[in-house]
C-alpha cells in the first residue's frame, strides 16, 4: 500500500511529525502500514525455498543462534595496562523486549574474570558479627531463594554524552553498559541474621575474588532492603563474566556494587573508603567537594529503535521502541518527541512493569521523510523526571562522570541516517 | 549448626513430615539452615585462591557459560528413520526462576532444524481474505510488536507418566518438553486484519517452512485472542530450533500449534484435518473415539529441587522448588505435600505471577533422614485444580498419550536418593 494512504491521515496524532496513537495499530482494517505487498486475491503460495526440500539440522545440547545472527554482538573493550580490564556492551539496537540474554549481558572487569572452581569458592561473613560464617556454594543454594526480573546498569553507562560534541555512537556505544536479567539469589539480610550482627555494624565491605579484589561499601539499610546474594541469571547459574558462581546483587544501584566473584561480607561500622569508591566511582562538584556514595541510578530512558549508526529505509510506517527504568522502583509514563522535545506524546508501557528492571516502551510513528529529532522522556512512582542534558549539566557541573541519566536525541536524516545530537 | 538446633522446631509446620511456614527463613535470627561452618570471632579471611592472583580471562562478545556447568545440557533424542526428528529436553533440576534461557529452551522437531536465510524467508496470509498479503521479515518488524513472558509445553510432555511401572526419570527426561522465554512479535490479529478476512473464514491453516511442512488448524477465537507471530525470544532473534526467523505463537496452547519457521497462514472455512493433526497430537478416548483439538494445556506442576535421579546430602534444612503453570491464565495456589498427600501446605509463589507463564513456588523443608513422598498441586485462576494421576486415568483411560497434567510423586528415600514413583 502506499505511504500516503488516506486511512493513515485519519490516525488520531499524539505529538507532531507523525507520533500517532497506539490505537492506530488496534483499529480493524486500519490499513497502516507499509511495506507489505499485496497479491492478487489468486495468488499461489511462494516458492518453496530450499531448506523446505531437504532434512534440516540436528538440535544441539546447549543450543546457538542462527548463522545469520552472527553480527549481533557486544564490543568488549579495553583499557591497558591492567590486563582484562574493560567494558562489553549489550547492543541494544539488535534487541527487543526487556530481558537481555545472558551472553550479550553487559559487562565491566577490572583486571579479567576469573575461571572459578565452584567447588573451592567460599563466602565469608566476618566483621562485627557474633557468629562468623563460611559458606560453600552447596550450603548458600540450600537458603530460601528470591528470583526477580532486574536492570543492571554501570554508573559510566551513557558517559559519552559528558562529550562537548556529539560523539557518532549507537545505542550499544552510548547506552550499552545497561542489562536486564531475571536474578535468583539468596537474601543477604537472611545471612547476616544469621551471624548476628552487633549494634555498631552499620556498612558492609563487600569484596570480590577476582585479581582485582574489587571491594565496596554498602550501607546496611540496603542490605535490609533488597540487596542477594544471586546465583542464577535467567534460569542458569550466573556466566563467569557476571560473577560465577555468586555475586552481589543490588537492585537498582550502580553496577560497580555489585560485586562479582563475591568471596567475603564483612560487616563494619562505616564505610572502608576503598581504592574502588574513591579513585573511581566518584564524582567532582561544581564546588569541588566529591559526590561519594552515589548509589542510586536516576531515572531514564533510551530509544533503541530507530537509534544511531542505523538507517530507515524510507518514509512510511515505524515503530519507536525503547527502554526505561529508574533505581527508585516503578516507570510510572514515559513520553516520546519527534520534533526535539517541542511536542510530547505519551508511549505505551509493556507490561509487566516492575519495580527496578527495564520497561519496554514502544510508539507507532509515521516518519515522513523529513529531518526529524526523537526524544524519550521517562518518569518514575516518585514523581521523577528524566533530566535534559541542559538541566543535568547545570546542576552538576561538567565534571561529573557517572550516573548521566539525560535526555539523549537521536537525529533521523531525510537521507534515513540516524545519528547522536544534541538539542 | 546442628541439624536438630532448638530452634528449627519452633517454626511452625504447615504440613507433616518437615513442611515448614515461609516465615521460617524471615524471622531475624531464626537460625534455621543447615551446614554453614562456624568460625571463631577472630578467624582470618579465607585463603586467598589462585584465581584472586592472576589476572583472568578476557571478555567475549558473544558469552559462554563457565567451564565447570558444562554438564547442564539439552538430551537431544532422535527417533529414526526421519533424519533430525524428535526432542531436546530441558534440564529443569539444574535451573532456578521461571525464564528458561534460549540455549536450553525444549524442541520438538519433525525433519531437523532448517537454517533459513532471513532475507529470503517469506510469509504468505492468503485463502479467505480480501487482500492476500506476504510479508519479508524487515516489513513485518515495522508492525507493533508486544512482549510477553509465557511458557511453551509439548503437548507429549510428563507422557512417560502414562507407563504402567514408574519410570527411572529425572525432571528433565520425564518433564523437559516444557520452556518458558520472554516472547516479543507481531499480533496475527492485525496482519489478518490488514489482510481483511472474509465472513466465512472461522480458522487458519499455518505451515512452518520445515522440510516436514508442519501444518496444523487454529480457530479465528484464538487468533483474535493472543496468538503472534514472534520474531524475538529473551530479547534476541529466535533460535533456529525455535522457528527462526519467525514463529507462531499460541500463548498456552500445546506447543505443536505454535508452528516454527512460519511461512503460510491460509485462512479457511473449517479445520483442514492435516496429517500432523490427525496422525498425531490427538488422543483416543474410552469409548473409541478420538479427541482432536485438545489445545489447551491444564494447570500442572512440578517440583524441580529435589527431582528424580538427584541425591540430598543428609537430613536438614532444604527447600522445596518448582513451577507451575496453566493454559488457562494465572496460577493462583500451589500446595505441597512430604508424605504422599495425605497433607498439604501452601507454597510461596515468587512474583510477578503472569498469565500462562511459568510460575515459580517454594516451600522450605526440613528432611528429617526419613523416608518421603513429595508432590506439588496447582490451582489457576479458573478454579481448576491439577488433578492425581489415578483420577486422570479414570477420566481420560489408558490410550490417551497427550496433555498429562496429574500430580507427580518423588520418593525420597533414606539413602537421599530421589525417584519417580506412582502414589
Amino acid at each position: 500500500m502506499s505511504d500516503t494512504d488516506d486511512s493513515v491521515d485519519q490516525i488520531e496524532a499524539v505529538a507532531a511529525n507523525g507520533l500517532l496513537h497506539r490505537r492506530a495499530f488496534l483499529k480493524t482494517g486500519a490499513l497502516v502500514t507499509g511495506g507489505a505487498t499485496f497479491l492478487s486475491a489468486q495468488a499461489a503460495p511462494p516458492e518453496v525455498d530450499a531448506w523446505s526440500t531437504v532434512p534440516g539440522r540436528p538440535p544441539e545440547a546447549y543450543g546457538n543462534r542462527s548463522d545469520f545472527e552472527s553480527d549481533v554482538l557486544r564490543t568488549p573493550g579495553f583499557s591497558p595496562p591492567a590486563l582484562g580490564a574493560g567494558a562489553s556492551r549489550t547492543p541494544h539496537g539488535s534487541l527487543e523486549g526487556m530481558i537481555t540474554p545472558s551472553a550479550l549481558h553487559f559487562e565491566r572487569h577490572h583486571n579479567g574474570i576469573p575461571n572459578i572452581d565452584p567447588d573451592e569458592h567460599r563466602l565469608l561473613i566476618h566483621g562485627l558479627v557474633d557468629r562468623p560464617l563460611i559458606f560453600d556454594l552447596e550450603t548458600l543454594s540450600r537458603y530460601p531463594l528470591v528470583s526477580r526480573i532486574q536492570f543492571l546498569e554501570c554508573s559510566g553507562n551513557s558517559r559519552l554524552l559528558d562529550a562537548d560534541q556529539p560523539v557518532d555512537g549507537s545505542a550499544q556505544s552510548i547506552h550499552g553498559l545497561l542489562s536486564c536479567s531475571e536474578w535468583t539469589g539468596v537474601p543477604l539480610s537472611i545471612l547476616l541474621d544469621e551471624a548476628v550482627i552487633q549494634t555498631e555494624g552499620m556498612w558492609v565491605l563487600a569484596e570480590g575474588a577476582d585479581s582485582s579484589l574489587m571491594t565496596r561499601s554498602i550501607p546496611m539499610s540496603k542490605v535490609r532492603d533488597d540487596a542477594i546474594i544471586a546465583l542464577y541469571q535467567n534460569g542458569e547459574r550466573l556466566r563467569p563474566g557476571n560473577g560465577y558462581p555468586m555475586r552481589l546483587f543490588l537492585p537498582g544501584w550502580e553496577g560497580n556494587t555489585s560485586v562479582k566473584w563475591l568471596r567475603r561480607i564483612k560487616v563494619t561500622e562505616a564505610p572502608t573508603m576503598t581504592r574502588d569508591e574513591t579513585s573511581k566511582y566518584s564524582d567532582l562538584r561544581p564546588d569541588g567537594s566529591a559526590q561519594l556514595f552515589s548509589f542510586q541510578m536516576g531515572v531514564k530512558s533510551i530509544i533503541t529503535s530507530p537509534s544511531g549508526q542505523q538507517t530507515m529505509r524510507g518514509p512510511g510506517l515505524y515503530q519507536i521502541s525503547g527502554l526505561a527504568w529508574t533505581g527508585a522502583g516503578r516507570i510510572s509514563r514515559v513520553e516520546v518527541s519527534a520534533d526535539g522535545g517541542r511536542s510530547w506524546g505519551d508511549a505505551e508501557l509493556s507490561g509487566p512493569v516492575l519495580s527496578k528492571a527495564l520497561t519496554r516502551f514502544r510508539m507507532p510513528w509515521r516518519w515522513n521523510g523529513g529531518p526529524a529529532l526523537i526524544q524519550s522522556r521517562a518518569y518514575d512512582e516518585t514523581g521523577a523526571v528524566q533530566p535534559t542534558r541542559t538541566a543535568l549539566i547545570s546542576q552538576r557541573g561538567t565534571q561529573y562522570n557517572y550516573h548521566n541519566h539525560a535526555i539523549q536525541t537521536w537525529q533521523v536524516s531525510s537521507n534515513g541516517e540516524v545519528s547522536n545530537v544534541y538539542s
